[in-house]
């Protein structure tokens, strides 16, 4: 029915130096064999998901996963684990289910949803003085003057900096003596905006919580769960893609009744 | 750097019928809200992956999934899960690893990788025949006849029709009275040509393993994966999607040692 696929690794062969002479590198990802088919082409691919281990930071009072080792190669022929893990441990999805009674679970999400044009704002200044720093509705208006209006069935990315913190769970926690969290997160208001002033299918941060560390609230997941938008926490790798113009693919749970689950997610553009 | 994605959702605005009528209707697939921009236009989406749960079929010996509910909106003001799951349970991922000691394990796969021009292989007449039915060398090359060479990067996936018996586990597994599975599979032979004589990523089939029923050397798993290309087992919705011109995208899985795991699979064209 279709032309068949004609696919070059032409990025791959190209030195990282001629890629950044030829001024496409101010954004780098990982060169992706380009599909030469009309209307399905892009060239780069970044992963925006982090390593799922024991190790990694969670909200506090969650349980760190378990990988059990049950078979290996050298003993059994091959190998595989046993996994035991909470819903919202590392890049994960919020389902609008995990704050709101009887809203869709993760597996009943459209899948369409899933396939997104990836709006990224950049707050990393403001966050890099005030760890409490907010995405405000006027962020956004920002980033449209300069990007142009937030397109039909975007996911909008708040790209924080805080992913530098990941390695070091204290740090990207960031407790204070009497336990209040801080990092940065989407205020309840630009929640609000994105819900009913735009189309919107999901919204992401590089940190813990849609809501920024001290709320008590968590209005902003409210308002977006409320609406029926599912959110991705602990986004990676965002500083790599362009702040407009990529898709975002989002590999969400598909278990039964999921409030959530461990993503893949990967921006091509 | 780029302009913003023009979104539009067309193809939702269109009446079933009227898509039908349109031509467009022999592969059926969910209306995607179609990106503008040259270069990334594609209009529907078809997933790709079961619902995991505690009742799917699984490989004899494995053990089902457990899904544990810790907290809930009524008592907490949240919902959330334990999950604890064999890895390669429901639609999921073998990495090289499974098989080969040293071998990359799923995390460590490139992000590239899972994002592949889809070759769809439909042997459901000789499956329907022989549940031992197996895709051979000449399948693929009897494809590649209809469609065109396999593009450089391909995923190859078997549909055999197999998917049907999904819902029933004893059909799924089709175990005859000493125990042997029968089902299809990639023949070993077809394994060896798709790693020699062409580059592919990944193969994948709609049942329980690469391999079909009755083996016992597992030698598809082994070719494959001995040249580090990935399977995926237990594939849904092939049925909705065109031969060739799709793309898969494999949210594949992301935490640490894994030999594979459950991932999202969608298709789109």
């Amino acid at each position: 029915m279709c032309a068949p696929l004609v696919m070059e690794t032409v990025a791959r062969s190209l030195s990282r130096r001629a890629f950044l002479a030829s001024g496409l590198g101010a954004f780098s990802g990982v060169a992706l064999a380009q599909a030469r088919v009309p209307g399905k082409a892009f060239s780069r691919a970044a992963d925006l998901t982090h390593e799922l281990s024991p190790e990694i930071p969670l909200f506090p009072g969650a349980e760190p996963m378990r990988i059990t080792t049950l078979v290996t190669v050298r003993q059994n022929g091959y190998y595989g684990n046993r996994l035991d893990l909470w819903e919202h441990s590392g890049t994960h999805m919020d389902a609008p289910a995990h704050f709101v009674e009887g809203a869709p679970t993760a597996e009943r999400l459209p899948v369409a949803s899933l396939i997104a044009p990836l709006a990224i704002i950049r707050i990393r200044e403001k966050a890099a003085r005030d760890p409490d720093a907010q995405v405000t509705a006027e962020d956004i208006l920002a980033y449209e003057r300069a990007y142009g209006r937030l397109p039909r069935g975007a996911f909008v990315a708040m790209d924080s900096g805080w992913e530098a913190r990941w390695k070091d769970p204290k740090a990207f926690l960031n407790q204070d003596a009497s336990g209040i969290l801080h990092f940065p997160g989407f205020s309840p208001e630009a929640a609000e905006f994105l819900v009913r002033e735009r189309e919107i299918v999901g919204v992401g941060v590089d940190t813990l919580s849609l809501d920024f560390g001290p709320s008590r609230d968590f209005r902003a997941h409210v308002t977006l769960l409320g609406a029926g938008k599912y959110g991705l926490e602990n986004l990676a790798g965002l500083a790599q893609v362009p702040p407009s113009g990529a898709l975002i693919f989002v590999g969400g749970p598909k278990h039964k009744g999921a409030s959530g689950g461990p993503v893949r997610a990967v921006a091509v553009w």
